[in-house]
């Protein structure tokens, strides 16, 4: 048996209320939603995280997660959506998923969860030339 | 001058931290970061939302969206990376934005930030299938 339950889903040896189902992509209900109606999207082919994602994929991946957020409104009355990967820290199972939540106005969470924090003067540069540079 | 903030840095009409400029993509230091390193990536044309991107440009958004994920770690020692877009509801300014966000072990953030819900019997099942039905 696979050890990977989201390569159990993708094979249908493991349940799931699966909404999508193609050749690139799988999308299933979060069993423990934010809101009902969570969804994962989950890339067919086994990759960690999204930095493994092989780049011929990551166009219909990324094509399956826009689908299932632009259902939601139409599929459950919802405003907007939230969209999002969890890659290593906070990752639950180690196969790339993204979760796509319906969102309501007034839904009781606020625009972002957790504190801000300020730049002090000149961090902000030294910072974005360390990303530049690993960008190449 | 455009009214759009991000379009504005998409010209070089408004400042911003920079980290990259394609043809297809930008992405910048967020001014008010939840970590530091926390960066934004836009598509160059102005979209709203994720359902907005036309198809031919998802994948050249996701691939920037990917290298910035996977240069976060290197570039200030992060452990992993939260990548996450609102669309619409919390959404701070009307042009696709995805954040990537760098984070650590033990940084001070849960696994996942809300309380979960659970489906009544038989719910989740309604929910795929209306859902589906969205799909197509």
């Amino acid at each position: 048996m696979n050890t990977c339950a989201f390569c159990r889903i993708a094979d249908h040896t493991e349940p799931a209320n699966l909404v999508l189902d193609t050749e690139d992509a799988l999308a299933f209900l979060d069993i423990h939603p934010l809101f009902k109606g969570h969804v994962l999207v989950i890339p067919r082919e086994h990759h960690v995280t999204l930095p493994d994602l092989p780049p011929a994929q990551v166009g219909p991946f990324f094509a399956a997660v826009q689908r299932v957020s632009a259902a939601l409104p139409e599929a459950l009355g919802a405003h907007g959506t939230f969209v999002a990967m969890n890659n290593v820290v906070s990752q639950s199972v180690a196969h790339l998923h993204s979760h796509v939540i319906p969102r309501r106005r007034k839904d009781g969470l606020r625009g972002f969860f957790w504190p801000r924090q300020r730049y002090d003067e000149g961090e902000a540069a030294d910072y974005a030339a360390r990303i530049r540079r690993a960008l190449g």
